[in-house]
């Protein structure tokens, strides 16, 4: 079959809070087929500037938009998928934001050519099973202890087994302000759910910091402490992970959602001696990349996890990835209300078994469907002129 | 002072050609003071996508525009270049593109605080003296030897006395095809003259393609091979490095353009074995983080080259950012015709002394100012809107 459309449309939310909340907006791509299938893909990153991406005009060999290196091409197996995932990343080799972009296409190629071929993407990319994966409910820390704690307790409420706490206050006061964060966390989780904190590179550079954190979350039973640090700092991630282990402290070191390509995950993975690499499906450039990462992950014995904080069409798509690892047993799960994150798929979604497991689903392509209504409702019209013509201009879903 | 406005102007030749030629657009920032002064940048990227990240609707709080971050802000010194800076980076901290499009913004900070303070931007930097460097010509390949010949005749001719041939069939071919065509640029260039040779990442990570031709090139007396392997690949760039070295090959193996942040540059000097880094200071997020990474090639005795393929006001900033490092004394010089290398600057530029040197000059800022008159001769008027309001929309400069 062949590549015949890659329509692009932009939602967001009515009004958009200055809060690291990724649920308030997302780019969704839809490639359509000549044999009238459809995929879907979704980006985290900025809506516009990857539209921009699929339609800005060349600049030269190495600057040519992501629709014009797809369109018309051949998609029949997954090697076709590969192919022109690559391509698009050789006309797009001087645009930095292209693996933020890409990744919305890339993830909607695997989903049309698993309905064409009547399989689960995780099949498709070399997996022989779909393991059950253990969903973390991944919220943001409430203001103060108290709101922090009742956040926690509503989670337990929900029977999710393990939730992950980020950003908000922490490491904006004094230590003893960021153990009263987690120790409100904990005390509403109660002592059998797993626990991890995410401190949004609040720490820069400072290893100092960031190890006192360590030291006082590993006693509240906190499974990892995740960026502490800038993404670009290395070497100072290496300094406190050597740090850590060399006290024996229990605790893991967690990062890589600011990794937007294959060698800056590598980098870390090698580098600044991490223990749980957190990839973005939606940033990374898609499964094809976020797959290599994966495989790479499991031959350095460093945990795989997904960073998800989009819909349920990424969190499907961010599933298949590491569906077949089985030691890759926790996956970030989007617990907020935005009706972004459940909306855009409803019916259908990645939802939690009796158990409270979830697993890539066994149904062809990603095993979710987009909800039109949901776009239209959400859309924001996007029109783009160059010297009075049009470039390009949201249709209606 | 303090920064009143942003203005964004995208220029392009009236026909772009799907060649390896960046100087067929350009985007260029102007940062203008509530003194009455103005400071300009240049980006090596996406025109329309670096726009967008100047413009683009808040997603949540790591995704806000670079005008929001900057605009009303106080600068005074350098500390507040670099504050403002890296604010842009935080408040962008989730957008890809970031580094390319914040690159023309910094260097035109820069220019400006150099314009207020009456010094010129190396002194601002930390820098105690400019030195001269030698420019190397940088064009691209003929399409087959004997034009080759011809553009390496025409820039002996012009009294360069070092050149860069890249791009254009090599590597497309067979290894002899590749030799006749280095061949071919030092019959052009005759024994006396520098000779660099870009690969333009065509052999992917194909080390021993790239080791072929290392080989081949050196008994030519080129003094450097850019970009034989992807920027991505750097363990295949350290075991050509490698290799090079055991086996006494005279060559260095060049390479950075590719680099989008510092830990990028950082990560190829440290792990893939670079003899010479070559960073673009209008993609790697401005002339801030340019001088970081000329600091650490200075520590790690690597040399730091300018890449640079736009226009004089590109090879202005690229020169400010390692004039006091007197060892590194190689710059490339764009020489071919485009109307946008010199006519954005027009009648000022950084030209050649009698010997055939340049360097960065001691005016206030950049020490160039810019043609208006060619901004308006080959602006492209953009105009975006969100749902019916105007987002953007291009200005008379």
């Amino acid at each position: 079959m062949k590549i015949e459309a890659i329509d692009l449309f932009y939602i967001a939310l009515p009004e958009i809070t200055r809060t690291a909340d990724g649920t308030q907006d997302s780019l969704l791509v839809r490639v359509k087929t000549d044999n009238g299938l459809e995929g879907w893909g979704e980006c985290d990153a900025s809506p516009l500037v990857s539209m921009a991406a699929y339609v800005m005009p060349m600049s030269h060999s190495n600057i040519i938009n992501i629709r014009e290196a797809l369109l018309g091409e051949t998609i029949n197996s997954p090697a076709d998928v590969i192919r022109l995932r690559n391509r698009a990343g050789e006309y797009g080799l001087d645009v930095q934001q292209i693996d933020h972009a890409v990744a919305g296409a890339d993830i909607a190629m695997w989903d049309v050519l698993g309905k064409h071929l009547g399989e689960p993407v995780w099949k498709l990319i070399g997996h022989d099973t779909s393991y059950k994966k253990l969903p973390y409910a991944s919220v943001l820390f409430g203001d103060n202890p108290e709101t922090t704690r009742a956040i926690a307790k509503s989670i337990i409420a929900r029977k999710f087994r393990a939730a992950k706490f980020g950003w908000g206050p922490i490491g904006r006061g004094t230590l003893q302000d960021d153990i009263e964060l987690v120790q409100a966390a904990r005390d509403g989780l109660g002592n059998e759910t797993k626990l991890m904190v995410d401190a949004g590179v609040v720490w820069g550079d400072n290893v100092d910091e960031a190890y006192e954190r360590a030291v006082a979350f590993s006693s509240l039973g906190v499974t990892w402490l995740e960026e502490p640090l800038r993404t670009e700092e290395i070497n100072a991630y290496r300094e406190l992970s050597d740090k850590i282990k060399a006290n024996n402290i229990s605790i893991g070191i967690a990062g890589g959602e600011g990794a937007d390509f294959f060698r800056s995950a590598d980098d870390m993975m090698v580098n600044a001696g991490l223990d749980f690499v957190q990839i973005d499906v939606g940033r990374i450039g898609g499964i094809t990349e976020a797959k290599r990462v994966a495989d790479r992950a499991k031959d350095l014995g460093i945990q795989y996890v997904n960073h998800t904080f989009k819909s349920h069409l990424s969190i499907a798509a961010s599933v298949h990835v590491f569906a077949g690892y089985e030691e890759f047993n926790l996956t970030e799960y989007p617990a907020g209300g935005s009706p972004l994150i459940l909306g855009l798929t409803e019916p259908t979604g990645v939802f939690r078994d009796s158990q409270g497991f979830i697993k890539a689903s066994d149904s062809p392509g990603l095993g979710v469907e987009v909800n039109n209504d949901a776009i239209r409702q959400y859309q924001r019209i996007i029109k783009i002129e160059v010297d009075g013509q049009v470039l390009f201009e949201s249709e209606n879903p």
